[in-house]
């Protein structure tokens, strides 16, 4: 009712047809209920805190403020901070112009802008099945057909991708210890995607968060990297430096790379450049050169602990698991018969979470899959969280088979 | 051509329909030409760097990685920080539970949000003209039939909203200082636009950027206090700390805010923590009381400085100017017959700069205005950026009457 009296209908906001795609994220509203205390979390995809470069943040914040306060607190260019930009290109393998390089208030942004440039309402796109579902949420709301291309292995099958490649804007993929699977694309299986993509002119949307926390040893070089003019190269600085800062980048070819900017502009105008002129303060000198090399051993350590874990606890149970090369992620599929969305509250009683693999699919999801993060969690929680999930598998299992 | 020797045509991206409406902003353009040493720019929207609270934000760093290292730079709540959207709530006259607040990524981003939340191709929207470029950019990219509502004086003119309003997805609207021309809506026009639109359930957008930046009386309340259910309401730490840090925010009904919420997750999953705490930190006790007068009384004596200059410079000349009760920007009328969009380049030779009104419409674009911003620029820069736009102007006229 308002104050003249006339009683309004002010719920039924006429929205755009896009707005039926923006639905609640399955996985924010778990990592909620994985914030209660007392709850051991494989769930969230958060970097270890302790590797953050704390001290290091301080004294680039007092660099900053004091030799530069008044353009790290002013608007900026929306293509970034142009120092920055060098310092991104000398990480990346194929050393790209710098001027191809657009800074985004995280990668999660790239995808935005992505979405926006390519995707009309039906736009075909591909993606590896299952995949990130931070790229689902993006993509989603210009409205496209997800179609998925299958996998052999840990490699595209090409010729499931041949099957839907007509006629589609882009193939987005994760080759680096993807997220949620963990799996890492192989040499071959590179080089016959890059080829395919090529000959076919196939956008290939390569996102690497994870590319440099490998373990033992580098992954195979990347696929822009051996077809700079054919891909669009998402980055990220979340997972060497911190996400609080927000900052990612992408990587753009010089036909594309003004229609991003554009698209960059209308979103936020500019990614923060205090954050940007820290970050860059920061990678200076040999920073990157130790700092890396520290969580690429501790994650390497929480994984070995977590597959240690796995074999002492699950051995006996009928599920399998992933040792996957680097990054952040173990795949777990338990008995296709099982459920591991209807197993998650059981698990969180218990005290422990995980990411239910159903939320990695477009469609047809696999019920049976689970994700856990090894890096959060201290060792001996990924023994005490191992343990008690193993109980809850266990239990879950008994049931069934009665 | 590529190692195996075929030749290919990437430059043909096969971009959605919408990337047609990616176009360079001609504001950008201009404002790089602007940046060029010896320039006295009234062209930008930039607020005096003088005005940044530096001293408070280095001790804010220093607090927050100091007692709140790892949450600061971890992944954070899409929301927003919780302490920060009660601090804004309480600057706010109408005290929005601050539940219904999103922290944004600058408050361009809450135009991007709410772009892809109501606009499907062909949706018509309703805007003053001229009106902020930025908002016209971030709307036109989900492809809207974008209407212009004709004013009187400084109020809208509702007999042509009721000529337009149907099916109107919403009305978006600049009440106080606007940008670019100055004007602010009265309280008699707010009154009648704020009953008109409840009475006929038509959504306003009210971006307030500048609310706080008065010279001698706060405007009168806002749209959204008026009505809270039917408005979303966007607001901005850029002109009252700093731009740099990139945070806006939007407050919306019960009805909207999680679909916003949502189409801000996948947009960038959260604006960056870091700067949120920091702003919060500043912004403890009665920083912003003290603070922001003192813009005020900045921003009234460079207004004040350049009307003067234009009296003294420009009383011969057929142009006249507004007086704004407070913001950042003179709306200045060449004789119709004269075009502010060719004088730029001469005026720029003479080493003064401004932006031509052309680039605030969307359609029909009156030519012969032009939007002077008073804050950035000194006020000896002031005195001697309007001589040298006097004499362009005069120059202009003289050729046009030979």
């Amino acid at each position: 009712m308002t104050k003249n009296g006339k009683s309004l209908n002010m719920t039924n906001w006429n929205f755009a047809n896009r707005a039926a795609k923006l639905n609640p994220s399955v996985l924010r509203e778990i990592l909620k209920v994985t914030e209660q205390p007392g709850i051991i979390s494989f769930a969230g995809g958060l970097p270890s805190a302790e590797t953050f470069p704390v001290r290091e943040f301080k004294l680039a914040c007092d660099a900053v403020l004091e030799k530069n306060a008044h353009s790290a607190l002013q608007y900026a260019a929306s293509e970034g901070f142009q120092e920055l930009r060098e310092q991104i290109s000398e990480t990346l393998s194929w050393k790209p112009d710098p001027n191809q390089i657009l800074i985004t208030t995280g990668s999660q942004q790239g995808l935005d802008l992505i979405a926006k440039l390519f995707i009309d309402k039906g736009s075909k796109i591909l993606v590896e099945s299952p995949t990130y579902l931070g790229a689902l949420q993006a993509f989603s709301i210009m409205e496209p057909d997800i179609v998925c291309v299958e996998s052999n292995a840990d490699d595209l099958n090409i010729s499931d991708l041949d099957k839907h490649r007509k006629n589609a804007k882009f193939i987005y993929l994760l080759p680096n210890f993807q997220n949620p699977t963990g799996k890492t694309i192989s040499e071959n299986g590179r080089e016959i995607i890059s080829n395919y993509a090529r000959e076919r002119n196939l956008l290939i949307i390569e996102d690497n968060p994870y590319g440099e926390l490998w373990f033992d040893t580098p992954p195979p070089i990347s696929l822009t990297a051996r077809n700079p003019e054919g891909c669009i190269y998402l980055g990220s600085l979340s997972k060497i430096l911190a996400p609080g800062l927000r900052l990612g980048f992408l990587v753009a070819p010089p036909t594309v790379y003004p229609k991003l900017l554009q698209a960059k502009q209308a979103a936020d105008l500019h990614s923060p450049i205090f954050n940007q002129r820290i970050a860059s303060e920061v990678m200076k000198g040999e920073f990157l050169s130790n700092h890396i090399p520290m969580i690429r051993s501790l994650y390497k350590s929480q994984c070995k602990a977590m597959i240690a874990a796995l074999n002492r606890e699950m051995s006996d149970l009928p599920v399998t698991w992933n040792a996957p090369a680097g990054g952040m992620f173990i795949w777990l599929s338990l008995p296709n018969y099982m459920n591991a969305t209807t197993l998650l509250p059981n698990a969180i009683k218990r005290g422990v979470a995980f990411v239910p693999g159903e939320s990695f699919y477009t469609k047809n999801p696999e019920l049976h899959n689970l994700r856990l993060s090894f890096v959060t969690a201290s060792k001996s929680e990924i023994d005490t969280g191992i343990a008690l999930l193993a109980q809850t598998i266990r239990e879950e299992f008994q049931n069934s088979i009665k």
